[in-house]
């Protein structure tokens, strides 16, 4: 592999870091005194704080958006200090090539289930001390280790000369509906600004889950299965495929978070005819 | 037209999409795939949810400092997915020859409102199928339609193959204070995170609006009209051309909100001498 | 000094604009006009609005991390209008040669403490008028004056064009901790996203600061002074060196300033053995 020839030149940025701090910014200056050219995008910082799980499924839902090659660094990390490692990822290059810089604590486990098989995935510890900052903190190690490791690789750097590879990452437990008979059972995994319910039912698991076949039930509702916002009245509950490829609990012009008043873990099901 | 021959390099982007999900971002990894030199300046992601009204004023008091030639990424969309259409709108070369890509649903009545005369507005729908993503949601049309097409126009094609000419682009009812004899009756149409009250009071539309000859009312307080916040006392109400050159309700090192206690569309008057 | 052949080419921007209006992306708009070369990073506009104090303690933790010759905007502005005057500010090329644009009104503070002697910052007034937009509001300088000479800067203008050398910018009266026999005694300067509570404590102000050598009291409460968060208890508290080499009140996987319940201003000790 000879990673100069060709060089990823975007990093896609993802932390719990949130809105108010100047963390972000101090990365992306990190990021700019290593590599100059390299561009950097926001994906989102405002994962919920050491929410590794919602990091997951936001990495997962995001990444196949960006251009071949792109370097995601994607940051949440309870355990930065502790004896926690940290890894490199790589995807096939019929796959995008896209690479993951990040601690090796499941964050990476969304994007593993997309691959027919995990062995598709190039991965390595990081370990090589020459590619981090002079000095590590013990509580910010996206500025003083991950960074400097993203900047590196979009400047040119083969993956090898990170570390030794790693064959086994981390997975997290995933949430996974149940599919019994016509019903499928699943979880609200993330809401979204909007107000969004989004489940853990991948629209395209079952050909059942199409307009006028299927009925959602949550929080004692029953919610019709619709394509889209205005098939409902408005400030009418639905549910429809959404943005992520995911079954989601919406409202026309409304919020179905504040008309339902549920949370994060709350069940759905889902009947189909 | 030539557009490649000066194709503009430059996306700025306004939404109501919020801070905390990956949806801009995705936007942006969906620009960066199409075209990967054009930058991305974000103006805000946080328009109050589906208000086009609140992304119309702010767009409308955002573009002019850009530069020429820049490409406006616009979606506050409450209608997505249902048959409203989208627009292409271009503002003469002498006018800056800004681009406006967003839903036909009034989010452009501002800019519209800054021309001589509307038809100085070149219009077209988006219709142009192969510019799109091939996969298109019914959730999610600024990721699916309107951002690869706003980076396909700084890419350089050409208006005209986007699609068939719009005569009559949607205006929005557009707050217009009345003015009658020597007072002019307005209401506070914005309220910006400094807890300044924006009124759609124009500082240009009476001769009368300045220090010293004008007073105005809201909320039962009759507040003076001055030059600058530190004219009044620290924590005093002043009223004052503020930075979209419309007249607002301002305190001195305070939130005028906070004092006021007043919300969006709240009446105000203002009185001359 | 030509700064024309080395012109800087990043503008890294602080303030206290908020994030919900299009004032930060506006001032972007102005600085391409300028020069469209120019980066723009945001370190963070979030500081609280119109603490001059936080603003400075955010831009010195986070200048450093930066290339050298990045032009730091940093507008926290709660005399913009008034006689208070605007500097530009440079650190010597050994030390990085970073330029600083901002308001007269102390929040240079936390950089000039960094240098051995202040006489090392070369500093001059905004004065040029022909840098400035044409129209200048009384309430926005930060579009208006600020963004357009800092922009100026990376298009190669030398800073003694900018306006007359300025000897004493003005400096805040700063929070400094008393060190009197073995009991540091100082004050809680800022409570981040993660509700770690950052002191004005230098960790290397004293040898002492070390895991197991000192103790931490506030609120009542006596919390050890570890290494890193995993040295506690899940839920537990510590003290530790933070990410800006001040010392810190934090908890493991959870919220020091839920646990505690304090504020900025609260008094910390810090005993050694």
């Amino acid at each position: 592999m000879n990673n100069t020839a060709k060089s990823p030149s975007i990093i896609a940025f993802l932390s719990d870091f949130g809105l108010t701090d100047p963390y972000a910014g101090i990365v992306k200056g990190v990021i700019a005194s290593i590599a100059p050219d390299t561009r950097i995008i926001d994906i989102t910082h405002a994962i919920p704080p050491q929410d590794i799980t919602a990091g997951a499924l936001m990495l997962a839902g995001s990444y196949r958006y960006f251009p071949g090659r792109t370097v995601f660094l994607s940051v949440v990390d309870p355990g930065v200090g502790s004896s926690r490692r940290g890894i490199v990822a790589r995807l096939p290059d019929n796959r995008s090539g896209n690479i993951f810089v990040l601690p090796d604590n499941g964050l990476i486990t969304g994007v593993i289930r997309d691959l027919a098989k995990p062995d598709q995935l190039e991965c390595y510890y990081i370990e090589n001390r020459n590619l981090y900052l002079n000095d590590i903190s013990s509580t910010f190690h996206a500025r003083d280790i991950f960074a400097p490791v993203a900047a590196h690789i979009t400047a040119g750097i083969a993956l090898e000369e990170i570390g030794p590879p790693c064959d086994a990452p981390i997975i997290l437990e995933w949430p996974e509906p149940d599919y019994v008979d016509n019903v499928i059972r699943g979880k609200i995994i993330y809401i979204d600004g909007f107000g969004n319910l989004i489940t853990n039912i991948r629209a395209n698991s079952s050909n059942s889950l199409k307009s006028g076949a299927a009925t959602a039930r949550i929080a004692g509702h029953d919610i019709p299965v619709l394509n889209t916002y205005s098939d409902a009245e408005p400030g009418g509950l639905l549910c429809l495929e959404g943005s992520f490829g995911l079954m989601e609990i919406a409202a026309n012009k409304a919020s179905a978070e504040d008309i339902l008043g549920v949370q994060t873990g709350a069940n759905v099901e889902i009947w189909t005819v």
